[in-house]
């Protein structure tokens, strides 16, 4: 076990978790409990009843997320249930909070079965302004986002497709200006660069959803089998369809067939899995986004040995950072402060792009801001708007 | 609308709420989040996977419970729904917080049935170390928390059955002990005291269990249609079992009939049900808890010119305030620090016997100690013991 380990450890043991209730409210003499709680609770009780709308005026639901999973997909740990899953529930919680003032609290659900999960969210949803699913896996993930974004009146985002897609295409965007010397926000050169994506989880195919959206033309996706294409036999719903918007070519075999000639790649799947031989495969300085935690595909001193032009990976402890972090907390900042139902693919696309413009001048060991930049979440939170 | 329900109003509407979510971790830099969230949480993750019990050291397990409604019965407002009812459950969470410093979150179900909301609560329970449940109209109550206490591994209590069963208990105790003028901690003559119990639902059908529990002997229960017998028609699952066990004269009629030759009237019903003729029509120097809120059965100043001699009610503006925000803090305190897995009517008993002994010298004033008074919790909390 590394010191990081072993500290994070202690540091759970030591607070008993992460996260804790306070009153907003003062209680400290018997007046102020006739107030927050009997008797004058009784007209605020009253006045939502009597139009529900006004739960975001006098209740927690204005600023409220749950943090939701079902402990299926957890990091890179897999299937370990919904009590082990916990403490990721708590970080994400905490760092809704740190950046961006949302109070977000973690349900972790024992079941694992998509109509038990869609039901329950539905019945727990009063309190709630906003749902945050998690670690939920693929496929079930696309499902049951897309039941529950229809039938609750709030907003629904399943973190693990939506928000590394989004810090992913801000990173590409940036990293595309320097690859093509562009000035330009939009470079349209850049929409023809072959990009390949290993990993056809939950946050592989909301990365490429995201970047077709966007306009990029030429996307070769693999999962563990190695590159989907149309006609592929054994995909699944949602491989399916992204086998019929990408791969026009029909490359069928492994990473290092698919590479040949790529300008990107953009890993989401297992530590060590590009190798330096296949780099040297891809044309010309590519652009490298490893981001498979804890450990990359590839280290990026490697990456850069085989003449990779900019690197990215998950952490924070090598340069160009590309986290969800960056995204969520503004994602659902935004999503409550201006009242959006849907979060829809143009909001995350303008999110990236206003995520992307935060970096004035883009240079290989810089394509995003830090975390702790305080424009970051302003800057997401304004593009989620209807 | 009087000035304590606009100002409630108001300070709902200033702070959106009442309780907000905080980070017991630093979240200051980048390290701080390796600790916090990946890569350090996996390893935290990990060592929970490999045996759930962990989650009570290394998550909020330990010391979060949930407020949890249907909204079927809050206040005495009825069946206002899971999203009006969510103004007192936040007051229920920040009182656990401000009394005992346990951390709850409000749960608002957006369904009414059974069972429905036992499988819901079975599927949220992972992350909560005792739940808490709070204005769920009777009869269906009695059967959820049962249920729940069967089929979960942590505490369940339904608050409105037990929580102010215990402080009525307690108050009991000490007002026997002014009216038969003992010094003894169990006045076993007292136990022989008629006890007349207006409103059979959840409160005065959990007091009325307790009260037997304790060993009074002499109980007439009226719900809404008058006196609770054995052999009456109408009554439901735990109506006809409490039938049974009280009222052994089998006496039919409404309050006026049952309140004849009685010695204490707990009213857990409506505003000015009892009419100070009633209260002459009780044996001598009458105990009154008339505990309806906001407004009680009888006010105070009536019931002492009915000659009463000690008058209770839930309220914090008159002498002798009877009320589960006295109970409730510490018996989830207790639940949690000893690892209590059932509650038992034992460890009730108790409780309310370590609430009554706070107050050395009882009189007609005081009979319980104050809300604020910092022995009540640990007072409470160190008798919910396996």
């Amino acid at each position: 076990m590394d010191t990081t380990a072993k500290k994070s450890l202690k540091l759970h043991k030591k607070f008993n978790g992460k996260l804790g209730i306070y009153s907003k409210v003062p209680l400290s003499k018997a007046y102020d409990l006739s107030l927050a709680y009997t008797p004058g609770v009784g007209e605020v009780c009253k006045i939502i009843a009597s139009d529900k709308k006004l739960a975001k005026i006098y209740s927690i639901k204005k600023n409220t997320v749950a943090v939701i999973t079902d402990g299926s997909a957890v990091l890179g740990l897999g299937n370990i249930g919904p009590v082990a899953a916990l403490p990721v529930m708590e970080g994400k919680a905490i760092l809704h909070k740190r950046f961006a003032g949302t109070d977000a609290f973690p349900i972790c659900l024992n079941t694992q079965d998509s109509e038990k999960i869609i039901e329950t969210v539905k019945i727990i949803a009063p309190v709630f302004g906003a749902i945050h699913l998690e670690d939920i896996a693929a496929p079930k993930c696309f499902e049951i986002e897309k039941r529950l974004q229809r039938e609750l009146d709030i907003p629904v985002l399943h973190d693990d497709q939506h928000s590394t897609a989004v810090a992913v295409l801000a990173a590409l965007i940036n990293a595309i200006k320097i690859k093509l010397k562009l000035p330009s926000k939009r470079p349209g050169d850049g929409l023809k660069l072959k990009i390949v994506i290993n990993g056809a989880g939950a946050a592989g195919l909301g990365i490429a959803n995201l970047l077709l959206a966007y306009g990029f033309k030429n996307l070769i996706l693999l999962d563990s089998r190695g590159a989907l294409y149309s006609g592929r036999k054994d995909l699944q719903a949602e491989k399916k369809i992204l086998s019929k918007k990408t791969n026009h070519k029909k490359i069928r075999g492994d990473l290092s067939i698919c590479l040949k000639n790529a300008d990107v790649f953009i890993g989401v799947s297992k530590a060590g899995l590009l190798k330096t031989h296949m780099v040297k495969q891809m044309n010309k300085k590519p652009i490298i986004f490893a981001m498979a935690n804890p450990v990359p595909e590839i280290m990026p001193a490697d990456a850069k040995k085989a003449n990779a032009l900019i690197v990215g990976t998950g952490r924070s402890d090598f340069e160009n950072q590309i986290n969800n972090v960056l995204t969520f907390p503004g994602m659902f900042r935004g999503a409550l402060d201006n009242n959006v139902r849907v979060i829809t693919q143009k909001m995350l696309i303008k999110a990236a792009e206003n995520l992307a413009s935060l970096v004035k001048h883009p240079s290989t060991t810089k394509i995003l801001p830090s975390l702790f930049d305080k424009k970051v979440v302003p800057a997401i939170a304004k593009a989620i708007k209807n």
